[in-house]
């Protein structure tokens, strides 16, 4: 196996902060897994988006990818765009094996995590 | 203390399958919480939007509204648009105190679970 990477692919806003939670999440996962490429791409109004992220690791050498979709909702953008885009990187990176996993939100560990802090955001403690 | 809610909130979208992960959160945080009443709403494209939804809690007589941005990312909606929708809830109904929190993706542990998710989702184990 060639050098592997990991495509956090998120929507992408206006505002330059919203962005911030999810490099905080992609310096998390490059922490813990030195050996892997993980980078930041997006679906619309930040840079870089999919196809141009998934063209420079193909440039650095890259032959695997693995999209996580950095989602909430399973929405038109995940079960949609997402496909279409990795059809067209498939075709224009036949030598790179690109796939995508479900959302982040559909992770039981994610929601639980979610319910956990949704509870801790109560104005009193819970019995 | 009279009755407390809390109030998921998340941004809305075109396709009804979107809401699954968000009902799921909605549902797991009930179980935990059964005295507190846990409910949806949308900022748009979906029912209940905001103001409709603590209406309706105010017509149930909670007086204590704690509103959850389920949210990744930071940015217009929880900056800008949730602050104007709580000026107008606190001015349409005074009897009731209605405060936000901070949105889920900025939560360490939700960031946590998504690390997690992000490196379980590699084709082959870490060393």
């Amino acid at each position: 196996m060639g050098k592997r990477a990991l495509v956090l692919f998120a929507h992408g806003a206006r505002s330059a902060s919203w962005a911030a939670p999810f490099e905080r999440l992609r310096d998390m996962v490059a922490a813990r897994a030195p050996e892997i490429d993980v980078s930041l791409a997006f679906l619309e109004l930040m840079s870089p988006r999919l196809p141009e992220q998934v063209a420079a690791l193909a440039a650095r050498g890259i032959d695997d990818v693995t999209v996580v979709p950095v989602f909430l909702g399973q929405g038109g953008h995940v079960l949609r765009d997402l496909p279409l885009l990795l059809d067209e990187l498939r075709v224009a990176h036949p030598g790179i094996a690109v796939r995508a996993v479900g959302a982040v939100g559909e992770d039981p560990q994610v929601l639980r995590a979610m319910t956990d802090y949704c509870l801790s955001s109560l104005p009193s403690p819970l019995a």
